[in-house]
């Protein structure tokens, strides 16, 4: 007997089908004596119907307004959820954001949560029954309506389970758990039994999708125990959890996160002096650009070159206002590059195991694959390449770190 | 410059345009000086495709679930309307029941009002918001989303009108007021200028379906100037209000109503002893049965006839129940007519005015049309006919009462 909080999202409450097999679900723990808390998502196709309202009556629909639109996505699932749970003969009870008092700060549209009531859920999970709630909404102190911001239901989700102590938080996606990579780009990618939060977190941040990293910080910083499974078939998943003391025995690395979000910039032969690192970066965030690695080298005669990285969609515009900082600074050169290729290794296990990152190397090496650009972590390594042999580092990085037959922690998916 | 609340209901916020047209109309208000707070439906189709999604879940959907579902209906346009209006430069904030704090008890589905919070709305009116607020539903004193029922957005806005103490309930429909009779049945039907609350409430609930009664108690009770007006066309529309003083000028009928929804069922030949009207219409609410018409006429030799109406649709049911009551009660017979119609003439000025019975009997018995029972109140004379005369009867009441070419009170529509 165990308080489970389960989070759907929008594909898993996608049709009344799909609710129903949710409420099937839900019965089978309720059955095994489980106490249920559901939140759930939009039905998926809800929101950008309702965007859709908004944008053929306002280019800038005002954000409060906004927020009451998108949050009655919620509510219609949360009334059907229920719905369907009496006529299997539960007791359930839907809540939205606002009444279960999931109190945020007023930022509409990227709401932080600041407090939960748990009295009135609690007093149902007594009575026995189902609690359903809206996730990705809540309200602020003066009774507005406000949104979580995109995977904002994961953060609901992991939110209720702290403040109600629960035992899981278990989110049903479309996928059945985490991978040490992309299956499809690693036909040998294997499912994880288990993930610290801190590699999920790494992970996450990536460019896998599975969580939004909001929610993982979220479970982490209350400690609360989160389990990715799938809607539509049976399995463990992949739990998430603080790290373990018997770090020893695990593998130095547990995943490999790609993307090809992001582009290059270099200033070649600027000074090297203080405070010109700020000089390039500062207009670069005054532009709203946000900037991912950083990377400066040793000078040369007094000069050095500053490397960063930025999202794809923004490379014009840095490349444009990084032009005119080149010119301030009297930098040699811009050099600039869009097709590269982030490729990370992730892993609470390298900080005992030596030699990570020359193993990481060394794979790509044999592969003929120039490393353009280091950065690292503590559980992390990260390198840019040329975005052609992405899924060869994938590969073969996949390969070297025994992730393809590994038994530790890992099954088949 | 008044304080005017404006409802709008479904049709009138079926589509973007429309929704445009309501933020245009708003607008001009604004412009006259007038505060404005505006309740709205959900857009026309969206009630019936939430109903849909439930019925496809289950057959009795709780209640309660049918409140947190429905009630989104009207919160989409409550923020798509504040978003139009925005865009038209206007200040506006739009409220669910549950935030403007419209306290009702917990009759899920049929709600009742029982207090309303105007703080929140005053300030925005001072600060010169106009407030958009939910129609048809509110919140029990724990936070539990109601619905009022049908009509329930008019009730809304009479309401919030009554609480603002608000200059005038401004309905908009697709009607353009409130007729002397329907339009579609006599071609020289026009449009009221005013009517009364009393008279209006006999016109709907005789079957005249421009306003819901419980909207026009509310409004009489309060003493809400109560206007009907056409969301499609400008115009005055019609003014519902107290009785004014100058009565004496009124027109003895101020207008005609009629159904065909109704059935008729006799006993004849019983006991004329004590009890008897409750030993056969206690059966008959029971089984759940609306009586409408009751008439019972003096005995002849220690028995009477009694006969009353019911709705068409109960009366299969009301038979059955009636031929049980006949035996008990040793009754001679059992007679009974569904194909009836009802036609009533209305007007307080009936009150003041003499014959006016006599005018309406003796123009029915100019078109040779049977009465087949009368029944008075202090403002209505309402007759049963056969069916087949309904429209003619209506043509020759709205002519001998002067409604086709009095000037008092009427406008071409």
């Amino acid at each position: 007997m165990a308080l489970l909080v389960q989070k759907y999202g929008g594909t898993s409450v996608g049709s009344v089908e799909r609710i129903e097999a949710v409420a099937d679900r839900v019965q089978r723990h309720r059955e095994q004596g489980d106490d249920i808390v559901v939140v759930v998502s939009a039905m998926s196709g809800e929101t950008n119907r309702l965007i859709g309202l908004a944008k053929d009556i306002s280019e800038a629909p005002s954000a409060r307004e906004m927020d009451v639109l998108l949050s009655t996505g919620e509510q219609v699932t949360i009334a059907l959820l229920s719905m369907a749970l009496h006529k299997r003969g539960l007791e359930a009870r839907s809540y939205t954001g606002s009444q279960i008092r999931i109190t945020t700060d007023s930022a509409h549209g990227k709401a932080r949560i600041q407090k939960i009531d748990t009295e009135a859920m609690q007093l149902d999970l007594d009575a026995g029954r189902v609690v359903v709630v809206a996730g990705f909404q809540g309200a602020d102190e003066l009774g507005n309506i406000t949104t979580l911001g995109r995977g904002g239901s994961d953060t609901t989700g992991v939110a209720l389970a702290a403040a109600l102590e629960a035992d899981e938080c278990q989110i049903y996606t479309d996928v059945d758990g985490v991978y040490t990579t992309d299956p499809r780009v690693v036909d040998s990618a294997r499912r994880l039994e288990k993930i610290t939060f801190e590699e999920m977190l790494e992970m996450a941040s990536l460019g896998s999708k599975v969580l939004q990293i909001r929610s993982v910080e979220f479970a982490g910083k209350y400690q609360v125990p989160l389990r990715v499974l799938s809607s539509f078939k049976e399995g463990e998943g992949t739990l998430i959890t603080a790290e373990e003391n018997d770090s020893m025995e695990q593998p130095a690395v547990s995943g490999i996160a790609f993307n090809r979000d992001e582009a290059k910039l270099t200033l070649k032969g600027i000074p090297d002096i203080p405070g010109v690192a700020a000089r390039i970066l500062g207009p670069i965030s005054d532009a709203n650009i946000e900037v991912d690695m950083i990377v400066q080298n040793i000078s040369v005669d007094g000069t050095t070159d500053f490397t960063f990285t930025v999202h794809r969609n923004e490379y014009e515009n840095a490349l444009s206002v990084l032009n005119n900082v080149a010119k301030e600074l009297g930098a040699k050169d811009v050099f600039s590059d869009a097709k590269i290729a982030k490729v990370s290794i992730v892993g609470v296990g390298m900080r005992s195991h030596a030699g990570v990152a020359s193993t990481m190397f060394r794979a790509l090496a044999a592969e003929s694959i120039n490393i353009q650009l280091i950065s690292t972590s503590e559980i992390k390594v990260s390198v840019i390449i040329d975005e052609k042999y992405m899924e060869l580092a994938v590969r073969s990085l996949h390969s070297a770190f025994g992730l393809d037959t590994s038994a530790y922690g890992v099954s088949k998916g």
